[in-house]
């Protein structure tokens, strides 16, 4: 294969990981078969991909059951890859979920049976939890002490919580949060673009975006409403059928159009371009993606070939399209 | 079972426990046959209770005994209950009482090897020990480190006492502690109402409270003096057949008559108003309740379909019985 | 006067306030004369207002000049009422800008003598200077251990940064901010609503707003164009009046008409209801008034005797008029 | 003058005072003359007392007013006595109460004013003030590093408030309090007895106490009613009148008749005997006394001299009386 991933420190933690990773979410476990699965997670390691990223709540412990599995039978060496979890939803009892000592710890515990792994290279808090502040950085650091994880880190946290863990690691003497995890694509930029470099000048911590795709929007397929075979179309997921066919989803609908102009004139397809254009970013240190197939894992790899055409010309095209080029927020007056 | 119990953070641990714990003194090992405490024990698993305390102290270690054959046997996940123990009086040699770190750690081992358990949620201190502030903390701190418990507590500390142990926990790093098991019914109000909330405010502590039943002289049997098949005829209990028979405890029969009567009129039994009553302060996380039939235990958790019948007027008029209302501590004079 | 403020704790600094207070920009040593800033600040006193707020660049040090002045001649007791001064822009030079330890201290030190006075009680910094995030709490802890100013505040932070400080407090034990400075009215809601308290929650802070009336925007003056004779038509305000003829600024017109009709129905001017709707969030302990004329500050304190009348359905019907009441931010997806 | 008070170390601050001290409430700028504050002061001095305490707000301020006068007219060595005074209450202003660091700060440098002092010795927080746990500690830290004071005490603070403030101390490394001042006397045990000890033990609290005679309660005068002449005829004390004419206050008579029995045996006044049961208290390290003649302090200090005559007997015969000795409170249950 011509195209590699560029590799990238993850944050300050000194983990070099692949521009792009591989996410297991609705696919592993789910959508597909273990077979899809093992050639899925074969044909990303092969070209170069060593992150794979999953949960215990993707396909209720299945997607690490399968990624574990496959790790395995693969027999490559445990060093050679990152495999991070997240924790927060494990099971139907109150005391399974949330991010207390005891599911941190008995969660991470039952991720690493269905990995069938000594450690995880990252445990991410999948979600914040406002009642434990002290508790999570206090338990995290422990799961660490204790071998089980490298480094961990936050999911869909606020900047603020973020800096509150930091100051609760640097008061106490733990482990500060080594990266987190983000939405990140053409259509939600802010958190990304302004505040996790900061974050990363601040404390040193590392960016992992997901959803380059916006689950599907960005491929074009809902070009022309919700076709039946797709995603938003599945029991469940109304919330995105919801989304795409709101105002503001038509509107985005249009702006696609625009965009895929853009696509075709460098020669590769809006979802390419999209994945590209995260990667364009240097202050993502890994862009996580999902695929069902094997043809589209493959494609969406090749969006690495693009990444020289997107020039500053291209970038300034497309920040006019979209319109939505975030800048740092001021409030009404700027001069006193 | 209709009612289900709720569930509340306990302080800001992050572990959510069901608002009623079922308790294991008296009862388990001792009063009550194998075959009863298992009926016990799987009726308020099922009706959602997931919070079971034990002490190594109660039937001389048979409670924890009792308890883990049968928490082996049912197989129900570890992840989906919190079981507590206490301790303080672990056996008859000096060194095997009190809050030394080498009872901590060798109580705690005893009590896991009972329990047939690798961990317990949370380790209690039975009782203060003014020897040894610091030490207390430290072992408490080992013992979570090394993985055999969540989290430690307090079990009938003064406020000054479990501030000197946030205290010192703080100065030295250490982990300190994240509940208090405190005595809570409608003769014994103060530290439940006027202190805990105050340790909650200032140090994130959980309440567990115990005796909601005032060791079953909330139930009304004692109204017309000590039946021969009650506890306080028990040898051993005459202390509590000396406060049923005092002075104050004939006022508090009369007072009971009076709740009783508020009882009725909303269709359930004196009893149950004593829990309901518990139940309803926010600032209680979990009130453990003993049983010593399926049949008592049952009665017990219907407690819980009460709840929205204690209105603030009905709370107000019990308030007005009992005539015990807490409130915050003022000395003789007011103003300088 | 019939009408007195609210006093309110400003965050968890033990300090009093009145939740009314006088801010000077624009209007000392500018836009009025020395006699009129006498009747403005004497009224304000007089009418229960015990906090005055001014900053070093607010007509290049004339504000301040002015204000000394008059607290000099009025001869109120010091202990009676609270300064504040920001810090940021203090002069041409290089040097005398942003918050560089030598800026602060020789900031404050211009400031306190054009005040004639031997400390302020809160020192803001004006804006965030992201290069010094540590010499910033050193600078400010230094001042408050020398007797120049009793507090330390933010102006225009973001969470993060504000978190930052305290973390950084923290880890060196040095002293953390106690009041943040936010634009808060009808148009600019989401910082002070989701923001500040949380803030408050997690480290205590205070929270004192400004700009209640958008700078005249919230007064319907400006509902049919910008007049000759507003500020809005001053020289160097032409970004005020871009703003006000944008399309944004011409919706935010259109709902002013439906507020308006409530301020009618309630028997107040547009303005007042403007001011009360600040002063009915609890979580805004300080809500800084300017005003070029003693009628206007008298009809703006007026404001106090409209919040009884400021009920949940008022409020609920101006939420539906305004459109913007923000909710905590969640990304697309919620579920995992 | 043949009866000299003792020295006692005020916890372990390694002040030594007399376990006598003159307190100035009611008195000093208010009921007596300031000839006769002076007369006061020096039968103190001259006695061996070198404890004078007085608080900001007693006589609006006239207290220290007074006593700053006369200490400056007698010129004794600053370092031959002892003064502390109280900060809370300073004045009418929101901003001239509570425990903010502005009032701290303000409150005190007006009191050294009246007081013509360069220093006092201890400044006591005169009551807790719940939303500054953290600005307490750091502010009195503040005024004694300035040398405004040599140490900070609290005076009607629960041991939780006391426990917190030394924690705050330990963490931030500031300085906790060294002394509570608490109200003691035959009806007001608990506190001292019981938890002052603990807090002398665990953080080596001194122990200042004030109302030995309970507001002349125990000088026996309100044996047959309020007389005329009497504190509890005056206006603005119907608090104590009620308190005296309740059927708490007729009991406590009936066993003051008892006591006054023992006094009578033991050749001495009722007044001497409370006062003497008072100074029996070793962990009590000082008992301020008020007077408003000089007859009256000369037989209040008499009571030193029958401090031998308090033995065992008489102390167990006096508890007998009262029937008030605390205990370490114990919930229901002793034994699990």
């Amino acid at each position: 294969m011509s195209v590699r991933p560029q590799y990238r420190n993850l944050g300050k933690s000194g983990l070099r990981v692949s521009n792009i990773g591989l996410g297991t979410w609705v696919t592993f476990g789910g959508q597909v078969s273990d077979e899809v699965a093992e050639e899925l997670l074969t044909l990303a390691y092969e070209s170069g991909i060593n992150f794979f990223d999953t949960a215990e709540v993707y396909a209720a412990g299945k997607a690490e059951i399968v990624l574990g599995k496959i790790l395995k039978k693969k027999n490559w060496r445990r060093s050679s890859y990152v495999v991070s979890t997240k924790i927060f939803w494990g099971g139907k009892a109150e005391t399974e979920r949330g991010l207390s000592r005891k599911h941190i710890i008995e969660g991470l515990k039952g991720s690493l049976e269905r990995l069938q792994l000594d450690y995880v290279d990252i445990i991410f808090a999948n979600k914040s939890d406002n009642h434990t502040p002290m508790e999570v950085v206090r338990a995290f650091t422990h799961v660490i002490n204790m071998g089980w994880a490298m480094y961990w880190g936050t999911s869909r946290w606020t900047p603020m919580e973020i800096m509150e863990a930091y100051s609760v690691a640097r008061q106490f003497n733990l482990i500060p949060p080594s990266a987190e995890q983000a939405e990140y694509h053409l259509f939600q930029r802010e958190k990304v673009e302004i505040q996790m470099p900061e974050l990363y000048n601040k404390i040193g911590l590392g960016t992992v975006t997901w959803s380059p795709l916006a689950c599907g929007i960005l491929t074009g397929k809902y070009d022309d409403g919700v076709p039946i075979y797709s995603r938003a179309a599945l029991k469940g997921y109304t919330w995105l059928k919801d989304k795409i066919l709101s105002e503001e989803g038509r509107r985005q609908q249009a702006k696609l159009r625009d965009v895929a102009v853009i696509a075709q004139r460098l020669g590769c397809s809006l979802a390419q371009l999209s994945i590209a254009w995260c990667l364009k970013n240097e202050h993502v240190h890994n862009v996580l993606l999902g695929a069902s197939t094997v043809e589209q894992l493959y494609e969406d790899i090749q969006a690495l070939q693009y990444l020289p055409k997107l020039t500053g010309t291209v970038m300034a095209e497309m920040d006019r399209i979209l319109g939505n080029r975030p800048v740092a927020k001021r409030e009404l007056l700027n001069r006193f």
